[in-house]
């Protein structure tokens, strides 16, 4: 059986960080690009490349966009610290980003694994945006995008709309009004994803240098979830976007239908989801309309078990 | 011990006639005042006074606003049918409404019983509001207001805006940013808080005049609502605002802010609800905003049960 | 022949106070109501109560709204000083204002004055929007509303806004979308028709008692004027909506389509205009809406020699 | 004395055409790119294509942007015909766009040319805003952008906007947020440009072969802006961007600062232009921020003539 292609799309960022090792083990990682998000673009370019370097990932990584399309670029997110992959010294990375800008780089894979390849899109979605306006045909040519990003009821940067959309919304409007297929798994299940001390420590006491390195990343990441959210677990928000295509079973999704609210004074950023579940949903002419397919539970406790026998796996 | 001195503000609607009935025969309930939302302000003065009418319920009653303050009239709710109170004939009423407006009646109750009186607004916001614009003191007369309105999650008009809310945001907008102390129950509890078949088949069959004519409206209402939306049971919306002067125990609230969406593309009447749970709820100088209690759970099996107890308990 | 009847509501300042004095000297001016706007509703109501006092014009002043329907209260108009209406001590005046409130008194004058009456609104339209909602009858006993207010052009309190329209857009949608026959001045006529310095100079010379007490307020004005904005004269914004009951030769207008732009960032209670002249204005189906006679241009020179010689004509 | 270099990003249309044949007339044109707007991308750029054949111009033609960023495809303008360019039988071009895309080819030009490049965008602004999203060294590379769009005053499409800017006003928000030295001729000047029955009959009657055909397509045009907006001339918004660089008298500027509306119910796309004599243009710290040169007037009659003596001038 084949594996999955998938090209992802992030801002590392922690959990960024673990997506990315748990897509390489189990799936066919063809290439990372970075986006701006949880930090400036050459921070989270560096703490992509260090992941890389650490678990001797040999994939392509491609720089992306710096900004967002039409606001200001956001603040860096602080549970990630000042780097925005604080908690171990990773040192610098010797690897370079290959010279193709990420939005090529994007449209070239794309274009390569044409029907086959999974774009993961688990940071703003600025350079999703741009391939998709640059080269009409992407849309064609990409199996589906899986989201994380977004939320079926609260926000967590502002009560009503989720980072990831929040640092971007105008491409995230673009990507959800694309036409193409979309999984979005929003903040609604993965904040419920998270690893606690125990995982921590298993991943600390493992023995095995990748999940040394992560366990001590995760630790300054759950302290400062903590400090900064009052939470219990440390949210791993991204790699629930890369689950499904490992074990299906894990998380549920219903069709619906998602805009991007771009005018509201409190509400900007927000995904608004049109879940069948919604008291009228159907329209008058009994037509439902779905643009994504929007995860709405999960085993957690079995995903995130997964998840650490995986990054122990590393050796 | 004296019972809680209540004027109820409303636009009837089958589960606004089950909040009355439940109100009058609870607690001290000083008189009504209708306002445009579930049909016209014709139909539902008229449907008000029928109530009235039926139970024997002594207490002046006000017409209030016919429109919103900055949006066309909605579409009357299809739930309650084309009167707005179908499923039994309930006659012309021979009561009329006084000669107060509605605005000035809400004014002159809360002056008379000052710091004694509970407004419960479980219609669209626009008496109130303007009330609150009219007589800057009201403030400080009520008590505090009980509000049927909004979600703490999804809506039932649009994707993210309920009812009440939705027919004037700018109402909506006035009331939560007035100051006063306000309740808010909204669509996250009221819509699993519902008469069944079996409870209608008690109203219908228990003999009694108010209870059996109630039985006949519930169950024209449960009808639409299954056609409509596919609900299971017929959510007493209303009723749900009253509750809690009744049994304080039967819902639970937690301090939020909330304010409402003017602006949004989707999400205009939205009530954004900034929870405590909201990871980043608290501001950077550590203080936490409220201006509402919000109810976020209710032990809807004995609510429904109290209220159908309370109808059959009418001669 | 009869002199038209009016009702001024308005927010003295400056400019207003000079309304009223030539609303009375040459049309019959049946009262004032006073709303918030220049400054609080206290210090308006008592500028407004002095200048009747000065002039002893015998006419009724009801107090109005307070603050706007749906945003907090704006802060006071600088360029009037800190009274709202400096320059000249005017005492505190020993008038009253009636019991009545301003929203009730506009509507019993239009009941009273049936198809008479026209409304001069020259500050927010607060008491206006709900005198409309309270009484849905008032739009068929108005006359015409004339409106000091708004700008085909710019603003001045934001480069999209006029101050009167920006102090309370919600209220200005309900009545520009009331459907009532309105005239409106904006700033784009308004702040060409200003008092100069030998304006000023005629008046303080006059040895009149009511033209040296306003040519003292007015040079207050203008040197505010001058020190904040940069203008040359000293423009009377109020006094135009009142003039073409005069003298309708004086300014002249077109009709348009008038909405109030509540959702902008920037552009947040701009009076958006459709002047015939727009390339395009005239829907597909060659239909033209138009719910307001919108002011182009006026003899800005003559305007003023005539609000001066007015002035004068007090004793 | 050496002649400007200059890029014209365009979707001709007849204005974009002759925007054309006046800049390599006068100036160092380097290449053209396209963009969606008039008509379809396909349909400008053959348009664009045709232009070029027509009058023996060898310059590279990239093409960029099919849609818009943030909302669909507006239609296309009437005023320019089914194709976007009617009136004359151009045929098929027989030149081809390069492979390098129209985003790219902007960035190339500017790093060549170092300093020295004015970026005219003449169309909707998808490709410059992509431009500089991708690479942000663009912003220092860019001597200048000259914009034909938006209005100090009213618009076309809408009151409130003009075509080019309500086609993508997210991408117009990026330029005129990305801190480049920005020159905006509106419609407040352009649509006053115009061409009228004696200039194109000047044109055709000229005997020679480029103003013979430009001629007839203006002959087309100004018939269409006399049916549908009853224009007595034919603007030539576009030239207007492209004349200060021929001779910079013909149009005045001033600094001001200029953002562009995206959330407004009436207003979206919106070029708000806060001018310096705006009342109350001055923050209260005395700062004046300015990020563009704003055209504010035009010698139109010398402006036609020089546009036209360069017509008649080419073979």
């Amino acid at each position: 059986m084949t594996r999955q292609k998938i090209l992802i799309d992030c801002d590392p960022g922690h959990d960024d960080a673990v997506a990315i090792l748990f897509a390489h083990h189990h799936l066919d990682l063809v290439g990372i690009t970075t986006v701006h998000g949880n930090n400036s673009l050459e921070n989270v370019t560096r703490n992509a490349l260090s992941v890389l370097e650490l678990a001797e990932i040999d994939v392509p990584l491609a720089m992306g966009a710096c900004a967002p399309l039409a606001q200001p670029l956001a603040a860096s997110a602080g549970v990630h610290g000042a780097r925005g992959l604080d908690g171990a010294d990773l040192g610098e990375p010797t690897r370079k980003p290959i010279e193709t800008h990420g939005v090529d780089f994007i449209i070239e894979m794309a274009r390569h694994y044409r029907g086959e390849l999974v774009l993961a899109a688990i940071g703003p979605q600025t350079n999703v945006a741009m391939a998709l306006r640059r080269e009409p045909r992407l849309k064609a040519w990409l199996k589906e995008i899986t989201v994380m990003g977004g939320s079926t009821e609260r926000g967590n940067v502002t009560p009503a709309a989720e980072f990831n959309i929040h640092c971007d919304p105008e491409s995230a409007w673009a990507v959800f009004n694309s036409g193409i297929a979309i999984r979005m798994v929003g903040l609604n299940v993965t904040r419920r994803a998270g690893v606690n001390d125990a995982d921590i420590a298993r991943l600390m006491t493992s023995g095995r240098k990748v999940a040394g390195v992560v366990g001590d990343l995760l630790d300054f990441y759950l302290a400062r979830q903590r400090e900064r959210r009052g939470a219990a677990v440390a949210p791993m928000h991204d790699v629930c976007a890369i689950v499904p295509y490992v074990d299906e079973k894990l998380l549920s999704y219903v069709p619906a239908w998602v805009d991007i609210e771009l005018a509201g004074r409190h509400t900007r950023g927000m995904t608004v989801c049109d879940l069948p579940a919604r008291a009228g949903a159907v329209g008058q002419d009994g037509e439902v309309r779905t643009n994504a397919l929007v995860a709405v539970d999960a085993r957690s406790q079995d995903l995130i078990e997964l998840v650490v026998d995986t990054l122990v796996a590393y050796p």
